[in-house]
């Protein structure tokens, strides 16, 4: 059965392609997997029968047969375990790959996400503006380990993988912060992701849904 | 081979089992998985020979034979993919205490690292204590869906699984905030998990540690 993922009926980034749902969507795209797409208002997001697939009310879930899953990391696990293309045949090389999947979702984004606090949640505190340059440290103090590993690989390891969709997808959402320009190996990094025609085909599906929308 | 981890000489959190080797300690108890640990210091977390196996210089690793691992998700879950007991048979359950790894590392995780970066790091700011409200309450705007998520199950997801490892592990980390007992079938969920002989067994591991380091 076309598995179904959620995504936002009005992206918050305007059809940057940085909502959660992008990084399903590239997945299923590099597997060649066809997929059909939900969209949900704000409102949506936090009624019951969306509570029921997401407990915390966000975007994406997967939804195949009786499965459904929330979480990325989770969502492009498992279609990498049930698809070739996203994860290395070799097992050890494998649990690398999957351990870059954790490292993007938690040591990675962790500090990440707390920019885009302060940023948006905390944005009319004048003590934001203040905090700013120690937000922006704790990222560099993950970046620059980053940056040093991976010197100048194509992927972070070997073959491209599981885990360079969700670092890739990760790092993007760095956006305009300036950050990831502070390391030209990491920022040509995420512009080589961009440039896979999967990627491509994931951001036009996205982006069409912002256009539609803007219009109305 | 008998796999080695690493874990803090001197565990910043006194023994209290809130460091991460935790998790893997729990993790191959569960499966009567045994196991050799290297202690490093706060300087050796950073020297060359350990960020050569943890690009970021934290604790834990996990090697077995030439096998290398990092990311205490990734390190659990390659311990549950090897040995029965902490991810269950059928698939779709599998994939979704999978989804229970990710959530606990992501989306619980991520709130509560911002509480204690809001303690200790900046802690000399008097605009720390300010911000304490907003912090603890993204952090409550997470435990209360898991809370109503998890209702009165025993577990996350049926039986105890490497989700619960990770959940229970991660929410040990709010420690004396106040925050879990806000939540009496979460408080209940971690209290059930610590009960178990498995983690008892890594519980008295670590702490032997921090006693024998804290005669020195």
């Amino acid at each position: 059965m076309t598995p179904t993922i959620t995504a936002f009926e009005r992206s918050p980034d305007r059809g940057k392609g940085q909502a959660r749902d992008m990084r399903v969507r590239w997945a299923l795209e590099e597997v060649r997997q066809p997929y059909d797409v939900r969209l949900l208002s704000f409102r949506q997001m936090k009624e019951p029968a969306h509570l029921a697939l997401q407990p915390f009310g966000q975007i994406p879930t997967y939804e195949e047969d009786d499965l459904v899953l929330f979480e990325t990391g989770a969502i492009v696990l498992h279609i990498a375990e049930r698809h070739p293309g996203l994860l290395p045949q070799d097992i050890n090389a494998r649990a690398r790959a999957i351990s870059w999947m954790f490292c993007a979702v938690n040591t990675i984004e962790a500090p990440i996400l707390e920019l885009q606090v302060a940023k948006f949640a905390e944005a009319n505190e004048s003590r934001a503006a203040q905090r700013m340059p120690l937000v922006k440290d704790r990222i560099r103090d993950r970046l620059g380990p980053l940056s040093t590993r991976l010197g100048d690989a194509e992927w972070l390891d070997g073959g491209f993988s599981a885990g360079d969709v969700m670092m890739v997808t990760v790092l993007r959402r760095l956006n305009v912060s300036g950050l990831l320009e502070e390391y030209p190996n990491l920022a040509a990094y995420v512009a080589r992701g961009e440039a896979r025609p999967a990627f491509k085909r994931a951001y036009e599906a996205q982006f069409a849904v912002f256009k539609a929308t803007e219009d109305e």
